[in-house]
């Protein structure tokens, strides 16, 4: 079954107040911090298994203690409501933002 | 106990068939496709576990099946006989390198 793709609105998308919106408004970006790479490996771990339940995957970068996430819809070439439900996933499973 | 750094030879380093060396020397790279995002995942997750043993971390990126590796030593900021560890050791799990 095909699935449904729409897109966020801007008070959804500010809603995700650990993202940051690309210029080109097509991606959503998250760079976290743990305190090593054990933490920040088995974080993947845990949202790699969300992405294929989803069946929607991140582009992302790991370097020894950081993970920098990239969401985008293929299909839309932007973000969907599926890049929306795997960066709430990430948000309540990662460390808190540090405060601005 | 400190680790001993050593610097391969260009024979060795010529012996990584399926790497590229960077254009400034200090880095191995590979890029690898898998079948899917979860043989890619399994593979990411032998590697990890293999870095955590040597305490030695790739560079890494992964966008749905494919993999993009780097390999260098933060302590030099160049090869050593650990990215070559690391190389020997993900050429042993990857699947066979494209012929060219």
């Amino acid at each position: 079954m095909p699935r449904t793709l729409t897109e966020p609105g801007a008070e959804e998308l500010s809603s995700l107040k650990a993202w940051t919106l690309s210029s080109d408004g097509r991606s959503l970006r998250r760079s976290i911090e743990f305190v090593n790479f054990g933490e920040a490996f088995a974080f993947m771990t845990r949202v790699a298994m969300r992405a294929e339940q989803l069946d929607h995957h991140p582009d992302w970068a790991n370097v020894w203690r950081r993970v920098d996430i990239r969401l985008s819809t293929h299909d839309t070439g932007g973000i969907t409501n599926l890049d929306v439900q795997l960066a709430r996933f990430i948000d309540s499973i990662a460390p808190p933002p540090p405060l601005p």
